[in-house]
């Protein structure tokens, strides 16, 4: 398996600053790795509010089954979280497994296991040897403290080339909070390990019933709108915990999602997500090229989202931009197939911003000079316009290269 | 690019007889290839009834928007195919080069443009050249013969490494009919070149009415069951034509579609759809191995047929067979995934009639070495039981191997 940095990584891990009534510690449990961490744990104070996003895989892993459950309480005191093992398919044994892991958890927190929320990724059907966490969980608990946030990107990495954070700060009134954010995934799924993680908190408090909204809102611009290979995992995990130590103007339940006192917040918090679904399409597997695709003229938001993840699902269009080919009669195709309405003789296509076709036809006088030399940077910008409303959306993906057949193919379980 | 016969190719191809009230010529155009065929024309007799499928791709080719006009007569006088250029994409420009096409095969064969049929396969957005067709057609159609058919499979070619035929002997009554097919295809779209076609002619006195149920319902059971790449075509089109020909008891418009004098001709007719479909799968872009997934216990037979397209199209499960590799974690992904209701905890999975997984979890006592020794074949089995009713289906796809990448990205255009 390869371990080379992905091409399309940021230059490093930016500094997450320490968020009040939050704590983080990792440890190496040897459950499938040796020599690496692969737990961690996040803990937050007593009245944290959390909301949560959880695959819509019918067979999601038992730890999503039971992240199901607690977040809709809306509150918890921890996620603990693991590499190395999905414990998905793994049936009765499974649930068990999440049970024993968090009563110990539990016990040295000294809060309830329904406060609890859990995460594992990594080989699916086998049973996860949560003895090695139960056993190694209490002293890796004396660790928690503030710091630590790339450490816990680490700890929950499987075949992900870097370690994926991001943070903002943002303004609610004259207060400052912060919105800190973790992400690991490259791919929907990886060999054998399942997928995308990603937890995000900040010191700001916000109800339950808003984060919920916020984040299903943020992750649909997000997380919803990339795509590696259209492989959805068992496990894909993103929660939302607001600790609510910092000071600022009251937000209640009956605070409205339009309140300009939100919308500070809301600009951070989606860009804290976007900035992590990005670097998980830039830790695509064998992903040598990062791809922008906005569709406009569609019948509806949605329509334009199936649109553009028709396209950036293609895996003609992806090996087309591997080969740095402008080969728009795919990009017509993968339209002509998303089942949304499109007008053919409407369609317009632009790549690196300049109009490939149009009214159903190439464009008049296309010089594919500029578009060549576009197809050979590392970031490629695809518009299409399908000429039938007023829709719009955008989503992002990686090209399908040797690198992924390599990864996915020339590996043996 | 490569061409390299595909592993999985037949040993040759059929011999498929002469057939009353059909003739064929084929002749090379220089349309896009120099020094072989790109044109074919099959002629009917008068009175051949005919019914088609056609791409639901919403920028579908002009050829197919003049096809599905000129099926809803149910009858025609000839097929005119080209290769080399797919007239896809190419606006009114496009709907004139079918125009001029037509007209001369029209005056050529004595009938109305309205009576004939049109398939392009090829480039997509470029102009058809339709002046070298016309050019050279009166010379061609002076060939007609009722030999040719390999001639006919292999003058549509693009990528296909091998032409692909196949034909049957049915009874209807005492009489004996026959049914010729011809397919290409290797991947829903080659590089820059559309497209499956298939053409299939019998001399069966069959009226369209029920030609149309019958090429439906058959090809719901082939070719809509098989996937390379999960990329749909602008330009893919099955006919099936029946010359009338042969004596046999009178079918009408009133014959019921059960009546046991038609069960032998649609068991044949099934069996060429069938054979021809499979030999597109098995000349899929770099396939290295043939792969069957039946579905059972879905919630209908259209659940099952989606479940067993998600886990066809899953560019992991596709990897994995690739590398030999019994990862059956991904096809649990891939059922998750499709978005059609799955009991996780009454799963079972069997590969090469091993059962790897059942009741939610890896079988008790799984031994591998048989089921590996399954995934170095050339045609690999999967049965999944999803356990939730009594929906069935089977489909058919090839494996994802460098060899796709090459020819799709190791190209320029």
């Amino acid at each position: 398996m390869t371990t080379e940095i992905s091409p399309l990584a940021p230059e490093a891990f930016p500094e997450l600053p320490p968020l009040g009534g939050c704590r983080l510690a990792t440890g190496a449990c040897g459950i499938k790795y040796e020599n690496r961490t692969d737990l961690c744990v996040i803990e937050f104070a007593p009245g944290t509010a959390v909301a949560g996003v959880l695959t819509r895989s019918q067979t999601a892993s038992a730890p999503v089954e039971w992240c199901r459950e607690v977040l809709k309480t809306g509150k918890a005191r921890a996620i603990i979280i693991n590499s190395g093992n999905a414990n998905a398919f793994t049936g009765i044994k499974g649930e068990r497994s999440v049970s024993r892991t968090l009563e110990v958890l539990a016990e040295n927190l000294g809060c309830k296991v329904e406060d609890l929320l859990v995460a594992s990724t990594g080989v699916i059907g086998e049973p996860l040897p949560e003895e090695r966490i139960t056993e190694r969980l209490p002293e890796i608990l004396t660790t928690l403290a503030g710091a630590g946030w790339q450490l816990a990107a680490e700890a929950m990495m499987t075949t992900d080339t870097f370690a994926k954070g991001a943070t903002r700060e943002a303004h609610i009134g004259t207060a400052r909070v912060t919105i800190n954010g973790i992400a690991k995934g490259s791919g929907m799924i990886a060999p054998d390990m399942a997928t995308m993680l990603s937890f995000v908190v900040t010191d700001a408090k916000i109800p339950a019933s808003l984060l919920r909204v916020m984040l299903r809102e943020g992750a649909d611009r997000s997380f919803n709108s990339i795509t590696v290979d259209s492989d959805t995992s068992t496990s894909d995990t993103l929660v939302l915990a607001a600790t609510g130590k910092a000071s600022h103007q009251e937000i209640t339940e009956k605070t409205s999602l339009d309140d300009p006192l939100l919308a500070d917040f809301r600009r951070a918090l989606d860009e804290v997500l976007l900035n992590l679904a990005h670097q998980v399409v830039r830790d695509g597997e064998g992903a040598q090229k990062f791809i922008e695709i906005e569709v406009s003229g569609a019948a509806s938001n949605e329509a334009a989202r199936k649109i553009g993840l028709s396209i950036a699902n293609s895996p003609l269009v992806k090996t087309a931009i591997a080969g740095e080919d402008a080969n728009w009669g795919r990009i017509v195709m993968a339209v002509g197939k998303a089942g949304e309405k499109a007008d053919r003789d409407k369609l317009s296509i632009r790549m690196g911003g300049v109009k490939v076709a149009e009214a159903g036809e190439r464009a008049e006088g296309y010089d594919e000079a500029p578009v060549a030399a576009h197809m050979k940077g590392q970031e490629i910008s695809i518009q299409v316009d399908v000429g039938v409303g007023a829709g719009t959306a955008k989503v992002w993906t990686c090209d399908l290269t040797h690198g992924y057949i390599s990864i996915n193919a020339d590996y043996r379980s």
